[in-house]
């Protein structure tokens, strides 16, 4: 990025992006406006999805469903409000809750007894309805899950990242002992793993949260967790074990095939719209975005180059050109676009990150070829037609390759371990991750905080392909024996 | 239905669902909740859509939403909330939803100044959006939709057809001119009537609304209207005209071609979720529902009949002949439930409506023949196993048939034209569709409703397939000259 980077500069500065490398807060923001992926709204906290950010979280939603059903889990819809007192059931749940709900206390005239909450995730309603459908063991297990919107108030926000409502599915399941309740955590957590690595090109770690990370109400948290070109992380997907908190708070129980009574063992999982932020903040660089070519909402754009003359004719070629592209199942864009220059639609699309951009001019048109340039290279490419269309879906594969390699080399190389307080001071202030054991103590986890605004990002799992191998060590902060027989990752966080 | 009835009856007493024929409130009551389509909540009004009822609904946005696109609408998401200062700004609108909302007035510990509403519908926040994203006539047209849930409270609720949260798509378009508008609302309207024709074979009018019948705020209704078993309409479907209230309310205006300002014309549509509530009551029988094939969550059950020593087999034997099944794009499911007969199997995917029943016992396996039943049919029929896996997308398609001929048939046969008022009372309370002159007074139209709970569904188009031909009469209430060059539609409605 170095070799020609005033030219990029140049660039952006035309193209009116702020460059990552001068602020990368103002180019996030900028660049979710400018690519079409969302706009704030006139109410606070929450905003647009547009259309461009629409169609990726469709093309998210679609992967994981399908995912969901083929291992057998069903989809429901619970209502969005939530009576009041269904929150404050589960002691942990309405004290990790309370501060940020949306209460409702009025329903046309009518002022409520009871007032409702915008649901901040469905545990408790789930729960009461469970209570009502559990009997016997032969139910078990409840494999749950519903797509929508939650609700939590957040003073800073952020598109995708912090907003008071935002988008996800949220997996709820119920079983008849720890072993299959745990295992279902386990192939949730593999499952988001998976998506991040092999669709969103999202190096991601596989760890367990500490005690003061958990989610409210869970027995055990899990999490993947990805670093941004800024060196922070961000907590890319959750799945917890509930043990039988929630059961027991609603009374989920059931007959044991031994005709015992027996509380279930629950769990729940979630991905929310903040991947979103993930995909940008880890793929971007200072044109704009780079979207991850099996997620992409559009994978190629064909930009047919004519003059005024020709262009209805160049158009034509172009949408032939896509429809040859689309057999083979991509998803194409012509722009048709009068009234603009190339250079300003070249600028638009890398903006948005399409991974693949061809090129189609009259010359190129006698001669049978196109130029062909891939978002993440400076290089153009002419190939005959027929080469490139051929050669498209191992294009975009290597594009995805290209992606991870780059994610994983920077994730790599702003990561250092830190034995000494002193130098795990200065790589947080540096922006790195920091591995270091830990006494697993809360107070002086919440010591580390307070000094440096890095908190446990998780344990990394013994066999997450990152940072797995175990080890003994004294904890950085206040010497006591490590506590998870291996180093924990620290972080600042969005 | 007399024939056998004494046999229904007792099939349905046994299965324990009260008969359409004895009490069809009763009967679809039981029917949502033994089909596993719906459940109450512990929230006033509002249902848990359960796996059954998902799927279904799922299938519908599927089918929808790729015609959305198709057609070139985008998808956005809007917030949940809206800005009570919003709703008041159309003064029409204010009027017509004031005394349904949920108003958000306390955000944690923090009481508003200004409070929220939960949506009842979006047109408020979508214009004001608009207002900021409109400039120029090149900008048009926006071509927009969502799918998600608005909030409306019911005093007396009924799962699909009256709940205070409930699920849709809204469409929200702006266009330059009236036209242009003019033609997105009535493609729409055609639209759903494909989809409701060709996919859900339900037979539906397309027709207007009278003005006390339209939406709040719009120049113009339409509506699709279809005929339940009880001879009660339901409108399945609306599509507005909203001419430039919304747009003059909300600022949203463009510079034409000609260096002009002008405010852009703008439509909405939705279908909701009560569309589940008309393929209950359009295709059920005694026995339970009768789902359309194309929209089936499950399209053809495979039950292995088996003994103890013998299930495992048939089981396998059973995915083998579903594999062959869905191979041909089909949704099949295999009854692998041990513990229960085979009759209670059969009643329950009766119940479910499931389309088509193939039997595969030891002995059938041994002829290479299945035995395969309809739901629409009391007839068991003995095939071949490769004449009937190869012969199953036509059996769904006569089944769909079927179902749209019973449906039209019946609407047809309960709708009569009256002259004069005694005749119209006594057949609205008959439960028929009355078509009959009317003055297009307002007040003489309320008049009817007070003495008979008939309203006008819609004035049927020119072009509709049912009830469209023009003509001239009095008005059947008060004498004074038709006001719609044809007869109107009047029946009791959900």
């Amino acid at each position: 990025m170095t070799k020609d980077g005033g030219k990029k500069d140049n660039k952006a500065q035309q193209y009116g992006v702020t460059p990552q490398s001068v602020d990368f807060n103002d180019w996030y923001n900028e660049v979710v406006k400018k690519a079409d992926l969302a706009d704030n709204s006139p109410v606070a906290g929450a905003m647009v999805m547009k259309p461009y950010g629409a169609a990726l979280w469709e093309n998210i939603q679609r992967w994981l469903d399908d995912r969901f059903k083929a291992m057998d889990h069903e989809s429901l819809v619970f209502p969005t409000l939530i009576p009041m007192g269904f929150i404050t059931k589960e002691a942990d749940h309405v004290e990790g809750f309370a501060p940020e709900l949306f209460t409702v206390s009025k329903i046309g005239t009518e002022v409520l007894a009871e007032p409702y909450v915008m649901r901040p995730t469905s545990e408790t309603i789930i729960g009461h309805m469970w209570s009502q459908w559990l009997n016997s063991y032969r139910d078990l297990p409840f494999l749950h899950y519903q797509w929508g919107s939650v609700f939590r108030a957040e003073l800073r926000t952020k598109a995708f990242l912090r907003t008071s409502e935002f988008y996800w599915h949220e997996g709820h399941t119920a079983h008849a002992d720890e072993a299959e309740a745990r295992a279902e955590v386990r192939r949730l957590l593999d499952l988001y793993h998976e998506f991040c690595r092999d669709v969103l090109a999202l190096p991601v770690v596989r760890g367990e949260k500490t005690a003061s990370e958990r989610f409210a109400g869970a027995v055990a948290t899990y999490s993947i967790e990805g670093m941004m070109r800024d060196g922070k992380a961000l907590q890319s997907g959750t799945s917890h074990y509930l043990g039988q908190n929630f059961s027991k708070a609603f009374d989920v129980k059931f007959q044991t095939r031994e005709q015992k009574e027996e509380y279930a063992h629950t769990t729940s999982w979630a991905i929310s719209s903040r991947i979103i932020g993930a995909i940008i903040m880890t793929h971007g660089d200072d044109f704009g975005l780079m979207m991850p070519p099996r997620i992409a909402p559009v994978q190629v754009v064909v930009i047919p180059v004519g003059r005024k003359d020709n262009f209805d004719e160049m158009v034509a070629e172009g949408e032939e050109l896509a429809a040859e592209l689309r057999a083979q199942g991509l998803r194409v864009k012509v722009d048709k676009r009068e009234g603009v220059t190339n250079g300003f639609k070249y600028n638009d699309w890398e903006l948005k990150g399409v991974p693949v951009r061809i090129e189609l001019g009259p010359r190129d048109l006698e001669a049978g070829v196109v130029v062909v340039k891939n978002r993440n290279s400076g290089e153009k490419e002419t190939l005959s037609r027929a080469e490139a269309v051929a050669g498209m879906p191992a294009r975009l594969a290597a594009v995805h390759d290209w992606l991870y390699q780059r994610a994983t080399d920077f994730m790599l190389s702003h990561t250092v371990e830190a034995d000494d307080y002193a130098t795990f001071k200065g790589k947080i202030e540096e922006g790195h991750w920091v591995r270091a054991f830990h006494c697993g103590d809360a107070d002086c986890e919440k010591g580390i905080k307070d000094d440096t605004k890095a908190t446990t990002r998780n344990v990394p799992l013994d066999d997450s392909e990152f940072f797995g191998e175990r080890g003994e060590g004294a904890c950085v902060k206040c010497g006591q024996p490590g506590a998870y027989g291996k180093r924990v990752i620290f972080g600042r966080q969005y």
